[in-house]
């Protein structure tokens, strides 16, 4: 049924800290992805800014903005006029004035369709996101649009395979992934390969172990703090419902990655693998349990 | 600490109607792996026997027997004789007859360290299993030995990372995976190659997932039915606790698989990518749910 195959993009960049630079270069790639065809747009995690939690500074939070401020407006209108669904990220600031690291699931009409706010949240060397952010308040519940269903993600959410398998269960047809990931610069050669395999395969596993397509939109290049640097490793990816890589961007350029995920694949990979049937659920209580005695040293 | 590298070794082997010239292969390379310095030992699913679940056959509850029959016997001498740690595997008989697709590990004095019953149990096509075997009924439970705690799931477990995770949480050292997994003879080239690399990328994830190093234990070679053949595809190997790749078998020789598996290498990931710490367990909750909406159908 043609109708369920989603010819998709991603569009991978550096950023900078001109936020009209990223936003121009955003709505001039979204232009281009969807003259090609494409209907689903998936933008890297906090697009418009450089990635402020390198470091801690309160002067930052002044990044935040509200769901409905001026992101969200260009987004919305951007949605609209080329009919398409968009997958774009902001530092939230709610009412209350909590912080949060945000999805916005825009429709073909310009609708907000639902957030997604990021439930597992890093902190180490060069990326401080628990100083800035809230742990994500509204669980791991995919968002619905006219033409899919998204499960998001965000970055670090990425590693555990968890989130995508309750997406699955709700009811996603896509897993969505909006990252910001790299490498430190005296990372040797070796250490770089395997990080960034080790990334590819955990993301491509979840596809597989839930029978999904997957798109995760990392950004590139070189962002330097007064502390540190960080060189974001792109390599944004589209895989099938068997964790079958469709298209890879290189680690070091500006791209649009497209290609058409195929909804009903599922259907026929589940016939064979059909892993949401065989689960034991009668024996999981222990994943979301604090009680499990966690042995953190062999010796 | 030298005392936390334990070098490991799987014997790959195709099995044939002939338990004796099975079990004569398996005596044969463990004498060998011990000499070469292994302590660990891991065999393929049901290693003993052709992989009989291939049909529906009555006669073939004939083939199971006690966890304390002849098969544990003389793996337990084997255990002994050599000095290691065996994971061994059987068709288990228990004395109120119900039937499990088991695996038994033997500690470097013979003795029996622990059982798993696997919990996932498949059925399709030449893997008529549910026919066979009771669903487990002991839960995702590490094992302890003198030397390291085994994280232990057969074959279909692989692909459920509920099952690595749990065994994480409890304590498990190692990830290991007796499987007995192959293609379809009429499959392509395309399709082997596709199914073989979602095996592995999966069980990689494991590894990643959790810190932990990861052996996997396959059988290979074509074994015929009367009404259908699987080409068991070998590939076993084993991991480090970033999910790469140490030694891998091809996909039709028997061969002994070793490596050195290093039981603190996490301690240094988890430094990095601290992902049990950073779990919400308050938010997991539906993954032992049996209520949650299965959207089957996107249309």
């Amino acid at each position: 049924m043609s109708q369920n195959i989603i010819q998709s993009s991603i569009i991978q960049q550096q950023c900078y800290a001109d936020v009209d630079q990223n936003k121009n270069h955003i709505t001039k790639n979204i232009e281009q992805a969807t003259n090609s065809g494409s209907q689903l747009i998936v933008l890297s995690e906090l697009h418009s800014q450089l990635y402020f939690c390198q470091q801690k500074k309160v002067q930052n939070f002044e990044l935040a903005e509200s769901i409905h401020g001026i992101t969200s407006e260009w987004l919305s209108n951007l949605a609209k006029k080329n009919r398409i669904i968009i997958v774009g990220s902001l530092f939230e600031k709610t009412l209350d004035e909590r912080f949060y690291n945000t999805a916005l699931v825009f429709d073909v009409d310009g609708s907000l369709a639902g957030i997604y706010r990021k439930m597992h949240i890093p902190e180490g060397n060069s990326y401080f996101e628990k100083y800035y952010f809230s742990p994500g308040d509204l669980g791991f519940t995919p968002i619905k649009t006219s033409l899919l269903t998204l499960g998001i993600q965000i970055c670090w959410d990425q590693w555990f395979p968890e989130g995508a398998r309750l997406l699955k269960l709700a009811g996603a047809d896509v897993l969505i992934y909006p990252s910001a990931i790299g490498w430190e610069n005296n990372d040797s050669l070796a250490e770089k390969k395997r990080q960034l395999d080790a990334w590819i395969t955990i993301q491509r596993s979840h596809a597989i172990a839930n029978s999904l397509p997957l798109i995760c939109a990392n950004r590139q290049g070189l962002e330097t703090s007064e502390s540190s640097s960080i060189n974001f490793w792109g390599n944004s990816f589209i895989c099938d419902s068997f964790g079958k890589v469709l298209q890879q961007a290189g680690s070091s350029n500006n791209e649009i990655v497209t290609a058409k995920i195929d909804i009903d694949e599922r259907n026929q990979i589940q016939e064979i693998w059909p892993f949401i049937n065989d689960r034991r659920t009668d024996a999981y209580e222990n994943l979301s349990s604090t009680n499990v005695n966690l042995k953190c040293d062999s010796g």
